[in-house]
């Protein structure tokens, strides 16, 4: 489903906006806060009628075999961006990150990115080729990668170019579409390092290329010390097999690093002794800079962050008092140490909760309740991570690298809290 | 979909399984088993053919607003045993534990259990009243307790009648019919002290009563003490909104004890000063003894675990060799500590590699890599928790229990694998 419109000019909101908004309302959470903000009251005098669904059997057992949300719950799905590629066989589908929770990202939500559609495999035909620079060339089977020790691991999934239209300024209306290049699952695969194990890996291998099985034979070059420290061959997320968007029925996961190396419905290895320069991190995945240059092998994903919950598609439904807002961060150089968050655009930070496990290079969530007065605010979180590493604002950003690129944008998002309860996306200077 | 048949005796393939299997033939995982065991050789020699997925298009983005498995997982589903109970409204779909890895359960596949079918809940119609001896009364929207502190928890979720049918011999030929009654997710929720602390609890409170929306109006007790220990009141499983036959939109959790308590479509809580004594905690989940009597409040879910692969279902398809067996364990007294497998009906054991989280009362994913001879194998695990309890044999858990019980059966399970692969559930003495 397409919704979102072609991005207009947000310069205009900005001067209002630098006018408009005080130092903030918010006052620290107190559990007192709730007694009138909750609609409540005895119930006594406000009993709740006995419901329909209380009235009458419901759907048996096995109507469902593989169950599904909800109608309520209908608008939770994917969003593509119709006119943001050429087709929708190379184009990305937004994961509905403003309506999730936790850190796990359910397998039917997970944003897509594909460069020539979905491979359909048919898994008894599948094979994993391993080859190059090794003593003995392999071919696996599903069935010879099922027999190798599995291991489990929650990690984020980012597109390089997640929150890239954002380069030049406020132009997606909501966290899905800015955002919601991201996803977390826990994978079960082998490791690579056992893989290169069972082949033996030559003395001067240095690099492998890893090759899809769709037909753009999606191709990138992965250092080897990388790919020994903790690649994964997965064939598996929250327990069951891949889905086929996902790379069905095999994908590499790349710890930390940019999902398009991620290879789906992986194919072929190669071992190397230096890196292939294909299209995928020459022409594209690259990161043009003011002065005319290119950075390249740009595969670390930096520690970033994003208020979920209130923003554009999910806004406040009260008109103030006790207010949860809900946030993911991530890093690819390890865990979340601290995220703050900021209610005047900056002036000011608190540090948020953190709720749920802390794993490494894997979503992390954060939490701040705060009691809202109604007045205006300009919402913003901050990560940082195990390194030190804090993430930056995006003038901080553009400084360095200008606004020419598509990727590796993880500068601070604004959201403006108009007094109605809606959220606009902003750029405040 | 329904496939099992009705239990047949088992007691005629004891005395041959007591004479006809060895010691084991098992040997520690050796890496270097792997070049054998493994189908490949030098690709030059068996080059993969390009396949016809990487020739054409695949679908584009959009097509699958929510994701759904390949169809050649399309055997991965929920299973029911028609014969078990006498309508589809009151019955049991299982969980496919054969079939899934790690510890995080996929939301589709979650076991369920209805007592008067599946309650389609209207969230914007979903009240939850709190009432009885509190200081202020209260009636709580969706909303509302969406504006309350969330915390996200992972907790197996076991049906105390999980493996009900087999306290009298190996009844049911598959993993997903015998311990198939157990799920894991993570949930994201309000904790049920924050409720309590919004309305004030009475001195002489010392129970809760939890009724549930569904046309059962399924009721409980449950101690304040629990209640204020780690229960919740949870909303989202793995990051989305709860499934409609997972409670939607709002159940309790209650970590370690047996799933009955956990009240799906949770529409009313009543604090009082002693139990209630309803319906599913006297003529039901109570534990006829030998001598007549019967156990009562039998919350906790001892520890327990399952090999979930190689399994009746799931058997192996190859002839020696390396094999990973798979499985897991759990317990309502907080973490697994250990778990032990044996290959020759628990004559001999060894200490199984755990790999993933290691969560307080959630499911943990344990492995055994070892060379199969081919010789026939009596696969054995036996948990144990961090407070030193040890899973029990069956023929211990019956000299204790007898064999009326329906509910609470956590015996040490033992598969059968025959020279050809194939696996049976069988009783060993």
């Amino acid at each position: 489903m397409s919704e979102q419109q072609p991005p207009k000019s947000p310069t205009s909101r900005r001067a209002f906006l630098k006018a408009g908004l005080t130092a903030g309302g918010a006052a620290a959470f107190a559990p007192s806060a709730l007694a009138g903000a909750l609609g409540g009251g005895d119930p006594a005098n406000q009993p709740p009628n006995i419901p329909e669904w209380t009235r009458s059997l419901g759907d048996g057992v096995a109507v469902r075999a593989y169950g599904k949300p909800s109608k309520h719950e209908a608008h939770v799905i994917r969003r593509d961006v119709e006119w943001l590629t050429a087709s929708r066989e190379s184009s990305v589908s937004f994961t509905p990150i403003h309506e999730l929770d936790g850190i796990i990202t359910p397998n039917g939500l997970g944003f897509e990115r594909h460069h020539s559609g979905i491979a359909e495999v048919d898994p008894a035909d599948y094979r994993l080729i391993l080859h190059g620079l090794v003593d003995k060339p392999l071919i696996f089977t599903l069935d010879d990668l099922k027999r190798l020790p599995r291991v489990n691991r929650a990690h984020f999934c980012e597109c390089a170019a997640n929150s890239g239209m954002e380069w030049r300024g406020a132009q997606l209306n909501g966290c899905q579409y800015t955002h919601g290049m991201v996803h977390c699952v826990m994978y079960t695969g082998v490791t690579l390092k056992t893989l290169l194990g069972e082949a033996g890996v030559k003395p001067n291998a240095k690099w492998l290329l890893l090759e899809g099985g769709d037909s753009a034979a999606m191709t990138r070059s992965l250092p080897l010390q990388k790919a020994l420290d903790d690649v994964l061959i997965a064939y598996r997320m929250n327990g069951e097999m891949l889905y086929p968007e996902h790379g069905y029925p095999a994908r590499a996961v790349i710890p930390g690093w940019e999902a398009n190396m991620w290879v789906k419905w992986l194919r072929r290895i190669e071992v190397g002794d230096q890196p292939w320069h294909h299209r995928e991190e020459t022409s594209k995945y690259t990161d043009l800079l003011e002065n005319g240059k290119a950075r390249r092998f740009t595969f670390v994903m930096d520690a970033k962050s994003i208020i979920t919950s209130p923003s554009p598609q999910a806004p406040v439904n009260h008109k103030s008092g006790l207010t949860v807002l809900s946030g993911i961060a991530w890093s690819g150089r390890g865990k979340i140490a601290r995220v703050d968050v900021s209610l005047d655009g900056g002036r000011n930070w608190r540090t948020a909760r953190i709720d749920g496990p802390v794993w490494d290079k894997a979503l992390t969530r954060f939490y701040y309740e705060f009691d809202w007065d109604g007045r205006e605010l300009l919402l913003q979180s901050r990560a940082m991570d195990e390194t030190g590493y804090v993430q930056p604002g995006k003038a901080e950003l553009r400084k360095i690298r200008g606004v020419n690129s598509i990727y590796h944008n993880n500068g601070i998002q604004t959201w403006y809290l108009h007094k109605n309860g809606e959220i606009e996306n902003v750029e405040i200077s």
